[in-house]
């Protein structure tokens, strides 16, 4: 039967399968498994680094499974992975679904990945109903989403958005910091010689000219902890907040532990230290976050006052404005705590500051945030018995990037976030329920269907 | 001519060749040559980590060198070698110079090298004027002085000094993160694998019995400010203050820098850079020095906040109660940073010392002191014309460890210092004049004669 020829009491009660779901995901996270943090068979966490031999598995997974579910599967230049199940009309852009199964090198079995099996489970719910689409729809797993390996986040659906050039993917260095990751230790890799080792340079150009989407939608964990706190089932989300990363470098002199007075030091890494402390002082201030992930040290020796530091910093905030704010007084404090370093000296420490990542806050597109609330209305309504079903679901804003971030650039996009326990991610011990990752799955299948409808009444 | 016999103002006649000996360091410093800070031909510093193919060229020069000059050279399992110069007493230790030829990975010329090339330049300026000692007299490189590539400073002296088991010494692993050291790229090599790579695992064990010896000299670069500030040309070295090394390990948790409010982190990155701040406001009002040097932070991903950072602390003062007093007081901070971080959510980190290295407070010999004391007027008096001779040099504490530290647990010792430009050394820019190591060459000489002399009046 056709989505359009579907009644609302029909679409109202599409629903994916719990176990499945369950089996998909479970399934998956064979390929590069991670640190144990209890006793149960999947109580372990995931260490799949992107464009990994463990990458390699998963990815010939999800291109048999896909395409035993009817798909035809394309990959581009960046390795991205379309998989489409063509619809009743060849001549329009598939509705797809979109996340990605890299993870953080010490990162748990649901960011990302929940969001690609729940679209294999869509694929599967239309074929057992016999659910012939529209458009087609599809599931595209993205690369290097993380940013963990190669250190750009949401790296090559902002390629395919037109907004990083291909090069500049290409040539991208793996960090080689990153915990178990074998190839790092010798020369660093670049991304465009990863994707040839394991098979992954597609020939289609990576671009939305070359595979247009008509729309995005993607199911995630929440990584926060409103959801549940508030024991709500579904966050409908509408916009993202905008984030910019930097290397900052601390430039002071190496001078050895033993002999040196404090009034006598530049000693980069104290300055550092300072400047991470200060930095969350001021980020607090303006209602932003700010981080740091990376340190780099020189010499690295235990009796020498090491001379060059560099530390990532991560700054987000709901609006542009906010963290550009931020960013401009920490500027003049990192520059404050750098001049007083060695001041007495007249050897002060240098920082400079390097741009790696601008990600403008998003507002999704209502067309799919409307299809995204009537499915959750829906499901809440019907499976948890309520009279306020809008209590059981809220809207909300994603702390994290996503590759929806790009896609909403190019094709209408939203998201739909379910609770994770303690409201953590990026540790082994992320963890959303049976039911939780369902509840998503349901809303991402209705959702779809409903956005086919829309697309072709 | 036997030292014995030698008139007092013969004996304070006896110089170094001050050409020579900026022959001997310059010649040495080609194998390891590290980065430029100027533009003359000897304006780079050294990166010549122990054990590596660098150090295993200079051993070779300093063994043929040495022989060339008379000397019977003994090589322990520890690769400590012993260069000496028989005296007409064959049935007495001998009197040695000893210090280092390994280098820090960002270090200059002088630290260590001096202290060997000048006793190099001793060995010389005896054949030349056909002196011969009543004992015997030589020249000891120790292994792994520094402690940069191997993380345990003065590591052979204090194996031949019975303080360091011989097997721990074999089994320590080489620092993974210092710079421009191929092997560490791959699997962390061990000191006994290190030595036997490069020939220098002796037969001879490593052990003041095996290799007695009558005293220890060293001259080294002061690698402080109080003699060039002062204007004075030698440190007459009476002490050295004591040190505690520790790693310090914090444990938060990993989770997502965008989705994580500050009052939900439990961030071991931010309470260790609140630990290294602390550490010098504590650090200063226990007239103590605290440093950090290393570094080590999991999982390393600029969107992961640290669920687990160590680091190096280097803790000094005068009197070892000094220190302790110090690292009480930081045990008790740290505890509390680590409390304080996480607690909102029941989560705090916890923290961990493990001590590394545990270098007393050092009283040098009186005898050791009055020959070089004695040396020093005799040089400064005579070459400088000065009726005050006194306000030339100065008695002075060492803030550095070196070997001397554990020779003077098994033999009397001192040792002498000269100025160095600004104070500065561990980086390449740590500088000496000719004349300023000529000038500690020759008080090194005769101190060594008149100990000699001394020891047979």
């Amino acid at each position: 039967m056709l989505t359009t020829e579907l009644s609302d009491a029909d679409v109202a009660g599409l629903r994916a399968n719990k176990e499945r779901l369950q089996g998909w995901i479970h399934h998956s996270c064979q390929w590069g498994s991670g640190i144990r943090w209890g006793d149960g068979p999947t109580d372990t966490g995931m260490a799949r680094l992107s464009l990994s031999e463990e990458d390699k598995q998963v990815r010939s997974w999800f291109v048999e499974t896909t395409k035993s579910l009817g798909c035809n599967v394309t990959i581009d230049e960046m390795g991205n992975i379309f998989a489409v199940r063509p619809g009743r009309r060849k001549d329009v852009p598939p509705t797809v679904v979109g996340s990605h199964l890299d993870t953080q090198p010490t990162g748990g079995r649901y960011d990302g990945i929940l969001g690609v099996c729940a679209g294999i489970e869509m694929l599967k719910v239309l074929e057992e109903k016999g659910i012939e689409t529209e458009g087609g729809v599809g599931v595209v797993n993205w690369t290097n989403e993380e940013g963990a390996r190669f250190p750009k986040s949401m790296i090559c659906s902002g390629v395919w958005a037109g907004q990083i050039p291909v090069t500049t993917a290409f040539d991208l260095l793996e960090v080689p910091t990153v915990a178990s990751l074998p190839t790092a230790a010798s020369a660093p890799e670049s991304m465009k010689s990863a994707l040839e080792k394991i098979g992954y340079l597609g020939t289609v150009p990576c671009s939305y000219t070359a595979t247009p989407i008509a729309a995005h939608f993607e199911l995630h964990i929440e990584q926060g902890p409103h959801l549940i706190t508030a024991g709500q089932h579904i966050g409908v989300v509408t916009s993202v907040q905008a984030f910019r990363w930097f290397t900052i470098s601390v430039t002071g002199r190496d001078t050895h532990t033993g002999t040196t007075a404090f009034e006598h030091r530049t000693d980069a890494l104290y300055a550092s230290a300072a400047m991470m402390v200060r930095a969350r002082k001021v980020a607090k201030k303006h209602s932003c976050l700010a981080s740091v992930g990376i340190v780099e040290i020189k010499p690295g020796s235990v009796n020498t006052i090491p001379g060059f530091v560099s530390f990532s910093l991560d700054i987000r905030a709901a609006e542009r404005e906010i963290v550009l704010a931020c960013e401009e007084e920490l500027r003049t404090e990192f520059a404050a705590i750098a001049a007083e370093e060695g001041k007495g000296i007249g050897k002060p420490c240098r920082v400079d500051w390097r741009l790696d990542h601008d990600s403008p806050a998003v507002k999704f597109h209502p067309d799919c945030i409307e299809c995204v609330t009537e499915s959750t209305r829906a499901l809440v309504g019907a499976d948890y018995k309520s009279d306020k079903p809008e209590s059981l679901y809220r809207t909300i804003m994603s702390g994290a990037g996503h590759d929806s971030v790009y896609t909403s650039l190019r094709a209408p996009t939203s998201m739909i976030f379910v609770p994770c326990r303690d409201g953590v991610s990026h540790c082994p011990e992320e963890f959303s329920t049976a039911e939780e990752c369902v509840n998503g799955a349901s809303v991402l299948l209705q959702a779809v269907v409903r956005y086919d409808r829309k697309r072709f009444q």
